[in-house]
């Protein structure tokens, strides 16, 4: 198996995450040469434009000569380039991807040719701006970026992308895809939901008030923030979780119904015991 | 009237939000003196050392001489020294407070003996960290501060505090109490409810899980930052806005529901309406 600074990579989709490793990768030299695969052709000129990638186009068959494909779309999208991507890669390749779900992911990649070499990867950081216009080479500094190999994944295909992880700043965290799943709708798809819902509950409570603007402060702007996320990508996270994401929502909204009826009921104790539990759950949390 | 650079300040709780007016009024020199009134004996004489007020004690009758009497400590607090301030207010003292909820503090303000000038006030700004060591000069900076006349409220007196809030940085905002319980109930109340039940339901959820933490990314981070939000005060600004909290947090539990029961359908196009109406809203509201 070829080393990182011997790899040619394609790099399919060339948004936030996808523009984001091709920036990473060029600006620690890692690799020998990466190719873009986006279906926009004004991100294409641009990418090739600013020396961020050394070929650009629409077709995912640009990928038949690398060394490693990363699939950096939406993560239905994912689901559908892979069902591709066997008759594209190379033998030996390394298929991985960055979607946020990887469940679906990971049984799909389980149904590609046996000279392909997957792995899911998950980098745990996002903005809620999208785009390659938003991609930065420092976003996976200090990140967990977590790798879900599969039975068929070899052990040098996992060390070769630790490799890559470690390139790029972000920390390898090796765990099931179930698990990651599971975890990752309490710790990122929830918070999602909570923000969006916090804002169509607020703007419908303050329809008729001009004032809502001014006194929306720092404690809603951050709240709220995930709500601006894009669309198309949660929407495919949330589909691809939906056992998991229904089930933590419902677990908060029963929790938001007894702090609820603890407040109308002007029961101190109660609420004192839930917020003070909490309050000490976030500080240790983030202690650092 | 005296206008401000020749009032004595009197700032009943030396917290995050007394500790930081009196860190803006020194650093603008914009009163003639400042003399702090807080329980804490440490942070008093730490105040003092500092060279932030003049004066320091634990007594709410050092304020007896005060032209301006701010009360910078949590709601419930601030509604049982008004009952005790009226009996120290000097002729015309200014009596303003800094409380998150403004209708019972109106009320008791509206008790007050006539020869006591009393505002509500809200500088609309925070941490999730409390107390003088958290305090800062800046803290007001650009922020909306809003002020809630009583009928008994002069016009030089308005005048005065709107002079005051000028000089510390923020933006006066003159709006009635009820408007503004009804309306920070959505902008402030509802997503500290949210941070602190997300923070119970995720721990819950992944309680015997040690990765829990690793993939609790900036997300979760910003969405739960206000469930560390000091618990006796956001206890006082609970339970004294109890109506109008209790109805927030249980629409936007209705509206979880509903996202958590299109994600278990997978309602695609339910869910795409409901994210895309929150995105475009949210990013409308914070477009600078």
């Amino acid at each position: 198996m070829k080393s990182l600074d011997e790899s040619d990579f394609a790099i399919v989709g060339l948004g936030l995450m996808g523009g984001s490793l091709a920036l990473a990768l060029r600006a620690q030299n890692a690799c020998k040469s990466i190719v873009a695969i986006d279906r926009d052709a004004d991100v294409c000129a641009r990418a090739l434009a600013r020396g961020v990638v050394d070929q650009a186009g629409a077709d995912l068959t640009l990928a038949a000569s690398a060394d490693v494909i990363v699939l950096a779309t939406p993560v239905r999208t994912i689901l559908a380039q892979l069902s591709r991507v066997g008759g594209i890669a190379p033998p030996g390749a390394v298929v991985i991807d960055l979607g946020s779900t990887k469940r679906e992911i990971v049984r799909a990649m389980d149904a590609l040719p046996a000279h392909a070499q997957p792995i899911g990867g998950h980098p745990m950081c996002g903005k809620e701006v999208a785009g390659f216009d938003a991609a930065d080479a420092n976003l996976f500094r200090g990140v967990t970026f977590v790798l879900t190999p599969l039975a068929c994944t070899a052990p040098p295909t996992l060390a070769f992308v630790r490799s890559m992880v470690e390139a790029i700043g972000a920390r390898p965290l090796v765990i099931d895809a179930a698990r990651h799943d599971r975890l990752v709708a309490a710790t990122s798809h929830l918070p999602f939901a909570l923000a969006a819902m916090l804002m169509a509950t607020a703007s419908d409570w303050a329809r008729d008030d001009e004032l809502f603007d001014a006194l929306a402060a720092s404690g809603f702007r951050d709240t709220s923030r995930l709500a601006a996320s894009d669309t198309a990508m949660m929407l495919d996270i949330l589909l691809t979780n939906r056992d998991h994401v229904a089930g933590a929502i419902r677990a908060c909204s029963r929790r938001l119904d007894q702090l609820a009826d603890a407040i109308a009921q002007g029961d101190e104790n109660a609420l004192r015991g839930i917020l003070e539990d909490s309050a000490r759950r976030r500080r240790a949390l983030f202690k650092s």
